[in-house]
């Protein structure tokens, strides 16, 4: 009826598997995996967040306060004064009137779309969204029309052939898989122009992008010109969970549709402690910022330089095209052997013929990291011909 | 547009609206709300582990050592020791072969309801059953054939109807809203009859029911006879998180495609570290569950003695029907007023015209606390009619 043995024999077949790292030391830039001290360059903990001492000690003293859990949803008997502090804190950092937390990005995209969509609405969505967008839309029953990566003309095109009445464009503010960065300015133009509501998914530009780490938005210096302006805990902030935050009704609108927000244990205080912490350490964190930024456009340059399939960019996500998933995995695995941890990404998270190392930076790493990282990918790209 | 101003003064006319109450201690028997000391009978906490101090130490221990966050999902760099420690040790307690933990219990059903059936597929699905099981089959695409409420003669007719080739049969295993115990027994063999799969979603069970608090396969003395067991660590368990168990293909079979584990950062391994704790407590918690149940049955009786309209039963969610919304939050509202906070469950959680209040009882609560609950019960429930 269901073979799932024939669907993981297919998968492997297709060299798709999926096996699991164990991770045996705190996420930094470097971790003790499987036994081995490695060269993390594949983690979204963009500032170090994760294991700095400062969001510890929040977590730890709101632990003794009280306690592990939440007990329930946030609209029964989980609602802690500390989500609503921070739900204040996160309007302000967004520039927006007001915000709601999810569990997860996963769970505030599919909550967010499906509670305000329907049937009746088209949502315009770049190739490239992220997974929970996409998920979000199908849940929804909204009609989904895919345009091109970052084409506005294709976009405009498809928004003249299928816009009927209610719609939303919705697109990642910087790529999960590719680190560019989504042409958000001009998207709220088109919408303006057609009348359409606008989200994005700034999951890895919270913290990241812009002189104060508002993401997307202050980059290109919107301020609270998309509707519905996701972020994550769990990336920047070194936490868990996500959010939206927009305007008030609409805030208030998803408290009471969010099907992911209303039937979910609320997430424990302990972690909004640490994301509270986290905020205020982003809000200052121009200079972390500014490296992270630095770094990322010198690796991007040494490795195009060395003829590598990079793009040209400012985001810690550098993806380093291979194409072929067996030359992807082989070349992932030589670095594993040389203590480098930097996964090969395969289909169904890209797609078909773009299996690529998706590098990631982190504040923290030094040039040193980073040179001996160029240097075995040059080495082990010239043995697998990805270079010549 | 989208009018959400409009919406909302829709769900504010119907008496639907719903204001966060909030928290400023931990989850407990007692807990300080908006400033005021309350008796809490509304929580999941049911063996009250969300304050307990040795899941505390576990997490405390395990920030200072991992950090706060995973900084990745479990496929690229978020996957730690603890994670496969946990999902090894889920899969002795629900004496499945496999387990994958999920961020939520939302997240466990939508991501195995969407990743294992599509279109091809019809679901059958109890008419109570939990949101997050409605979402994961919408989500899949399969066909939804929603049968009444544990009558086991209207599924097998809708079987013998609708049931084509690939089919599962899904149901709560304790009903979150009505506390009453799904048919398992008699589910498990009409699947056998017509070779369907079977999913338990047993987020109320884990930990609560059978001697040994593995859930409601257990409470019918049945072994591995589901196929999707569903569980979360963030009710009896006191912390945050879902999972599956199931046989080592399906959970395999999972990892590689539910998408809500996919592309989620993997939770943080202090709440795993909890969670570990909370097992071990479980495991060994036989005292605390046959008080829970005695003190379920004990209110139940004096309700019922009283002439609530409430079901018999042994589980710690006790339903009191009232039927109207404003009815509910009327004596939602006496009952705050007077210390106990019990909440008045609505529309769209309850279908129309079964609004209810939903007690909730924690193994902590005293024989003294659920007779104050009763007396104020009785005397609202005189005042509002609600009992002659």
């Amino acid at each position: 009826m269901f073979d799932f043995e024939a669907a993981l024999k297919d998968i492997k077949n297709k060299g798709l598997n999926r096996e699991l790292r164990n991770l045996e030391t705190a996420q930094g830039p470097y971790s003790v995996i499987d036994g081995r001290r490695m060269l993390m360059m594949s983690s979204n903990n963009y500032l170090g967040l994760c294991n700095d001492i400062r969001l510890k000690r929040a977590a730890i003293e709101s632990i003794r306060k009280f306690g592990v859990g939440a007990g329930g949803s946030r609209l029964t008997c989980g609602n802690f004064t500390l989500h609503r502090e921070l739900e204040e804190r996160l309007a302000g950092f967004k520039q927006a009137e007001s915000s709601i937390i999810f569990g997860s990005g996963y769970a505030a995209n599919i909550g967010a779309i499906s509670g305000i969509a329907d049937k009746s609405c088209v949502i315009f969505c770049d190739r490239l969204n992220h997974a929970s967008i996409v998920d979000g839309i199908r849940l929804s029953g909204a009609k989904l029309v895919v345009y091109k990566h970052c084409d506005m003309d294709d976009l405009e095109n498809k928004i003249i052939r299928y816009h009927t009445g209610r719609g939303l464009i919705a697109t990642d503010g910087v790529f999960s898989m590719d680190g560019d960065i989504a042409p958000v300015d001009r998207i709220v133009k088109l919408a303006k122009k057609f009348n359409l509501m606008t989200m994005v998914d700034d999951a890895h530009a919270t913290g990241v992008l812009g002189e104060n780490g508002r993401g997307t938005l202050e980059y290109f210096g919107l301020k609270d010109d998309v509707d519905i302006n996701v972020g994550t805990l769990s990336k920047a902030f070194g936490v868990e969970g996500g959010f939206v935050a927009g305007k008030r009704k609409l805030i208030d609108f998803l408290r009471h549709r969010a099907k992911s927000f209303i039937y979910s244990t609320a997430l424990a205080p302990h972690n909004i402690a640490a994301a509270v912490e986290a905020l205020n350490i982003i809000e200052t964190g121009q200079q972390a910022r500014k490296e992270l930024a630095e770094k990322s456009i010198w690796l991007r340059s040494k490795l195009i330089k060395r003829c590598f399939d990079v793009p040209r960019g400012v985001t810690p996500i550098i993806p380093l095209m291979v194409g072929n998933v067996d030359t992807a995995l082989k070349f992932s695995m030589l670095l594993y052997n040389e203590g480098i941890y930097i996964p090969a990404i395969r289909p169904p998270t890209v797609p078909k013929g773009t299996s690529r190392l998706r590098i990631s930076l982190m504040a923290s790493h030094s040039y040193d990291d980073m040179e001996f990282a160029v240097e075995n990918l040059v080495r082990f790209g010239r043995k697998l011909g990805v270079i010549p």
